[in-house]
This record gives C-alpha cells, sequence and structure tokens, in this order.
C-alpha cells in the first residue's frame, strides 16, 4: 500500500513512525475520513476546513495552507489511482524528546502527516435492510467536536454495544441521545426531523451539512435541538450519517422496532438524494 | 536509544510502528512509566497490576502473563543500565486492517509492545519550591480510571493551565475537584488530608497508594470523598502525587496563595516519607 508520507507518496515499508510520536504515546492528533466516489474527494472543502478547524483548536500548527495541502492529497489520490474508495489521513503533533503532556515547541517539532487510499464501495446491505441500534452511555470527553484520533472513547461505546448484541451504539447522556458510535444521529417523528445541535456532545459531520441542506430541498422540517432517550424509541424512522456509512437507517434500538422495523420512508427519499446529489457532482467534473 | 519493542530489545531506529497501528490512528492502547531509583523499579508489582486490569478493561489480550513481563522488564533494564530514570510502556492493539473501530479479534490481530527507560533526576525545584495551579474545567471522559494512551483530553487541560500562566491544571467537574491533568491531588484542612475517591473520575494513582499507607503511618486522617473548588482554594496544603512529580506541593491555585505560599508541614512530612520508603526499600534490594 502506498503512503502520503508528510510530502512523499512512499511505499508503507518505507514509513518510519518514531516511537515517541505523540500521535502514538497521547493520541494527540487529528484525522478525516473523505469518500472517493468515481475519483471525486466528496466534499474536501467541508473536510479540510474542518480539519484546519481542529487543528487550532489542539494549537497545531499544521505546516502547510489549504491549498497545498489539498494538491497534495489530489497527487496522492491520482498516483494510487483508486477511483471508489476512501482517503484517511492524520497529523499528529510530531515526536517530542523527551515525552512531556506539555504541547511541543512548533518551531521545534515537525507535525507528522500519514494518509492511505482504500478500495471501499458503499454499505449495500446496510442501506437497503438498516442496521441495530443499543443504548450505551456516552462517557467520552467533552470535545467531541474535535475529530481527534484520542478515539478510545468512541471504541468502547461501540463495543459495549456489539457486546450486547446491537451494530452500533445510540448514545446517550445524562437522558439526551448525542450521536452513533462514529456517525450523527437523527430521528423522524411525525414527519420532522430531529438531530443533536452541534457543540461540544458532537461532531459536526460533514455528511450532516448535506443531509441537512437535502432536506431543506424536500421541504421537510428540521429541528435541531436536544432529545431525549424516550423520544428516540418513540421514534417514526431513526438513521445515521457519515461519509462512509452515508444515509444508513437504524430500524431497532435496543431491539425494540423503530416504525415496523425496516427502512423509513424519509430516510428512502434522503438516501436517494444523497446519492443523486453525489452523482450530480461526479458529472460536473 | 534502545527499545523493548515486543520480545526483542533493539536500538530504537530498527522498531517498525505501523500506520495502521491501533495505536497511532485511535489511541487504543493503555502504559505505565515506572521510577527507577538505584535500579529499583519501585512499586513494580502495583503498576503491573493496574496495568493488567487496564488491559482488561479495553478487552486487551497481553501475550504474556505478569510474571514473564515483569522478567523482560528487569532483562530490558539490566540491558539498559540506568540506575536513576524512568521506564516508559505501552501496548497497543496492534496494526489491524482494514482501519475498522470495533476491537480486532485477538486471534488474529497482535498487540504491540513498546518501552523505553531514560535518566531523569528528582524534581527538586519544584518540590522545594512548589508549583502553581489553575483552576480548569474536567472535560475528560468518564474512563479516567483506565490508563490509556487516548490523552489528549488530560493534554488539553495542561494546556489550558499553562496559557493562563500556571504550571498545572487543577480539574474541577461539576464543582468537584478530580485530580491535577496527570497526577493526583490532594488537601489538607485543619489537620486532616481530602482526596478524591478513586472510581471513573480520576485515575488510581500507584504514588497515591504509597502516600495513603504513609499517612496512615503518621497517623493523619485522610477522607477520600469528593469535595469543592470552593473548599481547595480555602486548603491550608495542596499538593499533587505521581511516580515522578513524587509529592509536588501545590502553593498557590489562580493566583491565590495556599496557605502562606510556600510548601506545608505535613506536604513535607510526607514528601520526607516518601523518599525514605524509597530508601529503605532499596537497601532491602
Amino acid at each position: 500500500m502506498k503512503i502520503l508520507w508528510n510530502d512523499k507518496i512512499v511505499d508503507e515499508s518505507e514509513v518510519k513512525i518514531d516511537t515517541e510520536d505523540r500521535g502514538y504515546q497521547f493520541g494527540d492528533g487529528i484525522y478525516e475520513v473523505i469518500r472517493i466516489y468515481n475519483g471525486l474527494l466528496y466534499m474536501e472543502e467541508e473536510h479540510l476546513e474542518r480539519f484546519f478547524r481542529c487543528a487550532d483548536k489542539i494549537r497545531l500548527t499544521l505546516p502547510f495552507t489549504k491549498e497545498e495541502f489539498s494538491q497534495r492529497l489530489h497527487r496522492f489520490a491520482e498516483e494510487v489511482g483508486i477511483k471508489n474508495g476512501r482517503l484517511y489521513f492524520q497529523v499528529t503533533h510530531g515526536a517530542a524528546k523527551p515525552r512531556l503532556h506539555s504541547f511541543p515547541d512548533p518551531k521545534e517539532v515537525v507535525p507528522v502527516l500519514t494518509a492511505d487510499i482504500q478500495e471501499i464501495s458503499r454499505p449495500m446491505e446496510k442501506l437497503t435492510k438498516g442496521i441495530s441500534g443499543g443504548i450505551v452511555t456516552d462517557k467520552r470527553w467533552l470535545h467531541c467536536d474535535i475529530k481527534s484520533i484520542s478515539l478510545l472513547g468512541n471504541i468502547l461505546a461501540l463495543n459495549e454495544a456489539q457486546e450486547n448484541g446491537y451494530d452500533d451504539a445510540v448514545l446517550v447522556r445524562d437522558g439526551i441521545v448525542t450521536e452513533a458510535s462514529s456517525s450523527n444521529l437523527w430521528m423522524v417523528k411525525d414527519g420532522v426531523l430531529y438531530t443533536h445541535p452541534d457543540g461540544e456532545l458532537i461532531l459536526p459531520g460533514i455528511t450532516k451539512i448535506k443531509v441537512r441542506q437535502l432536506a431543506n430541498q424536500l421541504g421537510f422540517k428540521l429541528v435541531e435541538e436536544p432529545f431525549t432517550k424516550e423520544f428516540i424509541v418513540e421514534a417514526d424512522e431513526v438513521f445515521k450519517t457519515s461519509s462512509v456509512a452515508e444515509v444508513t437507517p437504524i430500524i431497532s434500538i435496543n431491539g425494540k422496532n423503530i416504525g415496523d422495523g425496516t427502512p423509513g420512508t424519509i430516510t428512502k427519499q434522503l438516501q436517494k438524494a444523497y446519492i443523486d446529489a453525489i452523482e450530480e457532482t461526479v458529472k460536473k467534473m
């Protein structure tokens, strides 16, 4: 596999990650996953904008501008040549020695970029049949708006749901539904869409931005306000959104069917609108 | 620098960390720092016990028993030969491909151990003069009992305190003082010691175990119950404990002196008792 390693494209065997890279010892870094459809880096601008915003939040001085970074990613995508897949990239604070918790001086320690592109296809079975959700207490930190690689909280939540026999977690903090373990959560009740507002408790999803636009265009009312666990289990429809999961229906929560236990009408309309919007953007390339 | 890399002792240039090591992409691993005094791995048993306990909490099947691991660490310490320093080690869930949040199958993916030993001396200036503390909202996750490498929450807290001009954070969650950014916090009021009880909100410190014993031996009353921000700023003495910081006085909080702004009497008694206990253990070797 080819890796974009800082400003070089190399074989993975050539990459040298320092054991004292702060990404490896502190989870001190940020990342993005961009979906590639027919060679298009979908919503690249929004992903890069969030990435640079998150860098500021962890005092990470990126060694390139947004434009330079975009060019670097495109050069990498061309060289790898995968037309349908996902681009993963992360930047850590670099290898500061000796190991100290304090952020390193950006004049002395250079951040480390690693990126790879892997072939994936749309999760058709999950998109068509839906998945199950299980309620899990949201024990993550209060910086969920930072897309950091300190992800163990998300992973433990997913694992708890899976150990209970569910596909993903429906995270609940103080009685309020926040999101799934690595995607935004939405519900429909009496024709109205609900999702948790952006802020420190959830990740401001890029797919969420698009689905918000599409809901608007389709004329659905969207309420971005906190809602309770009791409210979601009585929903007519539930779904989650992320770049890889797209619009994935959640057809049951804790074993109880949502609606009739199949993907809902509005969910299916948004699924279709989402993929239509991608195809339209691809055509314009 | 020599690195203990799984079961081999190698030069750091020989270590190969996969870009898809879950430690690097998810902060999915745990660690320990053991202080070495005169060749003694101080409180090694307690550190290893916590390490194995944390491994269970993140479903990490360690590829060795406690005894095997201890032997490996001793062999490493002997080969490195540093008599006064600190041993750092971490184990991650290994390189699972492709990158998926779910924990990998332990039959297929091997955990990755890395360890190094660096020379350090006791932080005499801080021990003698004390440091300043600044109150910071505790935004970390609710698994603070797991000594994981997903440490960005701790680092952001320390950074916030330092940006405000203080040496370390006095973390406060919902009005309650939890700990410092990477050590346990204690206070003294009217001759009584207070510290936050163990649980999900703090790390059960190894130095805390020892200081608890010493406080007992010295006949001090110790109350392990939650206490408020308002209570700590009125303390007679405040200090923090960790393997590296030992018993470090905190002489001011948010710019306001604690007591007369110098290390307190009970703090100094515990400092002395702590180093006496180490010397006694070293003598018995």
